[in-house]
């Protein structure tokens, strides 16, 4: 039997009035309350009519993020993350996806400022911070996950890229690698710039140099992570790398599938480590060792973040590094002896 | 070099005016004008600081997509194919994930409404049309993408899930199967209930009918499927399937899962097939046979098809039925005599 107000009101032990507030978004219920009921209603699968006017209040509950590509399980499962996060404390999520193109991020952003957001998150690159003026300007509450302008006052939830780095080329050089390559992100995108950092700075502690020609930047597509990875496998013997560092899964698999191509097998001939540690990394053939960032706390950490900025019970401006974490599984070994 | 909007009405061969015109939604400019402009700007990279004016027009240029779980990579690719064709034709994309629950479904209905979205892509079942209702009341043209609701009257674009439902049976049948079992999602997701149906038609032909304890509901999960999967895979070996038929990639996945537990061989001793074809298929290990949906063109064709009634010009609601596509990977073999 379909729940009512009055069976909210009574699950709830609060008044109708009480119920109706908080669907309205107006009144002066408390912000612990209101998630109560909301949670109430969800348990109870009440579906009024008129829960749009939740949305007509003053506040919207709704929150948008911005990602550079809804494709890649990365941010398909930080998006997914958010959207547990928002909705267990009450809003709603609107997502957009910018291509990690400038004109599009640009758009988004007025988009989502025209559609009046609560408050935005963040998840893509930007050149220059300029684009967020309006919103700043506006006070529409901003916070950035995955990504940061670092001369941007705003909370920003990361993962610890150079230590990410450094885990990465710790596990290769344990394994007694000495001839390895990188497959990185365009270098205007910092977190890859900070993980290639944090790897070379390893490797440069016992005297290893990586070539130019062995840092390759790609796009962050499957397909770009096969064609640099042919052309660093296809080098003569003595120059061919024996073992890849990708800065993401993505990337990884187009080093899986380029290995597959010319027939050398993974991790025998060629070692591949990824970052991220998304679903894909766990369903690759071999499973993919990698450095996994810990997608739901950051997802739930940058919604509470955000939402403190909301009720203006934000400290300081935060930067919430979380620490990666190496996952060996079976795409590393030690490089065989020829 | 900054594009100006000069250099942006010199590239199109147009005044300054039709650019000013396209940015701010006005004025009399044809549609397929408007789109050659809005390409010139994207060419150049042309940011105006005002661009936020071209959603301040009349129409929004806006679209919303509704998707039940964006970490569901056949979702999260179907939004990438909806953007990119959307943002070709001059429109911005809006997402919003329900986690198939009506509850949510509603909200975001709602919301987008609220929003000002011109038209709404649906690809998350709903138990009810009636929470349609109050769009179609304000004529917010509605399209549905991979779900459908037989009676109510939109623009449909799906995969013909009964036909992708005997190709699976086909080829396990050719193969040899003749114990089989299915990995369904929930009885009310009429794609997968479309799938099963053709499944089970393909195998009564030929006598062989499956007990309901070989055909179980799921959740859409990894999880969930493993859970399952583990259930048939754990039956007395006279019960015991030979191959499984997973209605969604995501499920397969759960399915190769179990088999490893079990230290099960795929595909000597089990086979899997799954539905989709997402990046997913493609990696995993062994790589997945399955039906392929073709995503990039169904995303097209639902966009094409959604403008075509925001301009007035659609024809009569159309159901556009694609063809899904055998893939085989090496999940799937005949199965070893014993």
């Amino acid at each position: 039997m379909k729940a009512t107000i009055y069976d909210v009101a009574r699950e709830a032990g609060v008044s109708i009035a009480a119920v109706s507030q908080v669907m309205n978004g107006k009144g002066k219920i408390s912000e612990e309350r209101r998630t109560e009921i909301l949670k109430v209603m969800e348990k109870l699968n009440y579906q009024p009519s008129v829960i749009a006017s939740a949305l007509t209040g003053k506040k919207t509950y709704t929150l948008g993020l911005l990602v550079p590509d809804i494709s890649n399980p990365f941010f398909a499962e930080i998006a997914r993350a958010v959207e547990d996060q928002g909705h267990s404390l009450g809003y709603s999520l609107v997502i957009c996806s910018t291509d990690n193109k400038d004109e599009r991020v640009e758009r988004y952003l007025s988009l989502l400022q025209q559609k009046s957001v609560d408050g935005m998150i963040i998840g893509t690159g930007m050149d220059n911070k300029d684009m967020l003026t309006p919103l700043m300007d506006r006070a529409i509450p901003i916070v950035m996950i995955a990504r940061e302008m670092p001369d941007l006052a705003v909370h920003t939830v990361v993962v610890d890229d150079f230590v990410g780095g450094t885990m990465a080329a710790k596990h290769l050089l344990d394994l007694g690698h000495t001839r390895l390559a990188i497959l990185a992100e365009h270098a205007k995108v910092i977190s890859s710039r900070e993980r290639v950092k944090g790897f070379m700075a390893t490797l440069s502690e016992i005297g290893i140099k990586l070539s130019e020609d062995h840092v390759r930047n790609c796009r962050y597509t499957v397909e770009d992570g096969k064609r640099e990875a042919l052309e660093l496998l296809e080098l003569p013997a003595a120059e061919r790398p024996t073992a890849l560092f990708c800065c993401n899964d993505m990337l990884a698999i187009g080093a899986l599938q380029a290995a597959k191509q010319l027939k050398l097998r993974v991790p025998e001939d060629i070692s591949v480590i990824g970052f991220d540690n998304t679903i894909l990394a766990s369903v690759t053939d071999p499973p993919l060792t990698t450095i996994a960032q810990p997608i739901e706390p950051m997802g739930k950490k940058v919604v509470d973040l955000l939402i403190l900025e909301l009720k203006k019970k934000s400290p300081a401006k935060q930067r919430v590094v979380m620490l990666p974490e190496l996952i060996v599984r079976q795409s590393t070994a030690a490089p065989s002896k020829v």
